[in-house]
């Protein structure tokens, strides 16, 4: 049995999306368990006359709302009955329980995973590494989106390494084509920290680097992973998403500014309804923390319960695929550097 | 009269873009003269058969080939008559040539702008400011967008007055709307570097600072300039060309896939054609380089000759604008760093 905790105060649509998001998973994962983090009787309340196996779900009451504008280290310090914080707390605590799943606050979640669950022992820092979709039918991973905005060559070369096992074990891509974020294809682009990054990418057994990528290369399938300092990785996954959007509303609205287009889109209904869903990260999970001690996956704010399920398929499929020994085998065979 | 140098040679389609974009805008404005740079022989027969007033075009011979891999600091040294530093030259002695404008390499061309041509006094970095279009229809600047890969927060408010400047006076931009990139939209946000630029640029008068900007953002329209550092600045500009680009490719694709798709697309064709023009970034001109004691324009190396002609006007439209003097003014108002 798996038992994966559920945040289910924070994201835009809780808690009725991390609940039915957690059932669905119930419903298709026979040893999978959950426990439900937030408000009980807010809770009991939404799981009304819904229909679940109830000898794996548990509710854990944790009535403290965590306000927009709190600075996480606030968070992680005064809000420890929080959905999120308490769910961290118990993560760490409690031996049965193998990942959490959040739609919280960001800066949150990794503060209270660096202070609260700790990292794999080698690991200088966790990084998030949210997948897209390229144009191929693949997926890419941009590891870090956000959790470092600094960082050295030596954090670069560990999410290096950690992403590439997240994806073969994870996703079953075979030597992941990793690529180093910069401004130019040549090794001497960029400045000295991602020249020295790309040296020691090159000298990673462990990693099958193929050379720096230029921004624009994102979505072309021919790389699995890029590495990247959390800064411009964040960069590099918002401005994706965000042009993909604004470019599907500008579609919409360009076809409904005539009859004519109207017709034609209706000839291509079906088209444009498998390329929304194609441009939708709700449907490609969250963004996994890698290298905590446990396994944490941090979905949108704006997840449906579609979106949050996905995220605890990503979680159970990180813990059946043991990532995080993998994670600690790798690294070591490395020099440690100091933080 | 307003005298432009076209280095002829070093984007994808030389010499004839440069060439015919020369001409074209030559043909629309009386008072501009052209002087193009390159192997003579060859643009002598690039302009046969050609209709054009002879009095305002020069030719300046400059045979040598910058190779694709020479290094920047290379060809400043070695490449005196390449076309591209042979303009420059020219640009720094001349008194009555304006501006430049050149599709090669943008490595070669920003350290032999630094090095040969110089800065407006008091500037401490020129720095890129290309421009995207917005989904509202307006324009959108995003300065650095990777002349300096590493920045200072003053650095980034010279940035903001240059910018912002440049858009007022080269594009009728009142009281441009100026925004910090950073991965969230509150003050304390990102790192050290830009915690300082939120509050330097706060603190500056000349900008009309509304924040920071999240990149999926940037064509919202809710801005009029992005300031950034080079690195992340190029991460946004070519993810969203990149992005575009892509599905772009993957609609066409799309609609190649079955009959009916193509007959509804048949009955939208004058929709994507504009969808097609809008997303060309051929189509907004180059990336001014801003802050060198005279115009430098680069065009994309795969401009073709309307994108050329676009950067001569872009060119002309600085020059005509006297947008160096206003550039020195505004930066004298404030503490002078070092650099």
């Amino acid at each position: 049995m798996i038992k994966i905790i559920v945040d289910c105060f924070g994201g835009d649509h809780c808690p009725e999306a991390p609940v039915e998001g957690a059932l669905a998973s119930l419903a298709k994962n026979p040893d999978l368990s959950v426990i439900l983090t937030g408000d009980e009787s807010i809770l009991r309340k939404c799981l009304e006359g819904k229909t679940y196996d109830a000898s794996r779900l548990e509710i854990v009451d944790a009535p403290e709302v965590i306000g927009c504008d709190e600075k996480p280290t606030d968070v992680v310090r005064l809000k420890r009955n929080s959905s999120m914080m308490k769910g961290i707390i118990m993560l760490r605590d409690r031996d049965d329980i193998a990942a959490m799943v959040s739609t919280g606050s960001t800066g949150a979640l990794v503060t209270g995973a660096l202070v609260r669950l700790g990292r794999i022992p080698g690991v200088i820092r966790p990084a998030f590494c949210p997948l897209l979709p390229t144009m191929d039918g693949g997926i890419v991973g941009v590891c870090d989106s956000g959790a470092n905005v600094e960082v050295t060559s030596a954090h670069l070369r560990q999410f290096a390494i950690m992403a590439s096992l997240y994806l073969e074990n994870v996703y079953g891509v075979k030597s992941p084509r990793v690529a180093l974020l910069n401004v130019g294809k040549e090794a001497e682009k960029g400045d000295d920290m991602r020249r020295d990054a790309y040296r020691l990418l090159s000298e990673t057994p462990s990693v099958n680097f193929v050379g720096n990528m230029e921004s624009r290369d994102l979505l072309s399938g021919r790389y699995d992973v890029v590495v990247a300092d959390g800064f411009s990785g964040n960069v590099l996954v918002k401005t994706t998403e965000g042009t993909a959007l604004e470019l599907l509303k500008k579609l919409k609205k360009d076809i409904f500014s005539r009859w004519i287009y109207k017709l034609g889109a209706l000839l291509m209904s079906r088209m444009f309804k498998d390329m929304k869903a194609f441009m939708n990260y709700q449907n490609y999970g969250g963004s996994v923390l890698l290298g905590t001690s446990k396994v944490v996956v941090k979905g949108h704010g704006s997840s449906k319960a579609v979106a949050v399920e996905k995220c605890i398929e990503q979680a159970y499929r990180m813990e059946v695929s043991r990532l995080s020994g993998q994670i600690e085998t790798e690294i070591g065979k490395y020099e440690h550097y100091e933080e």
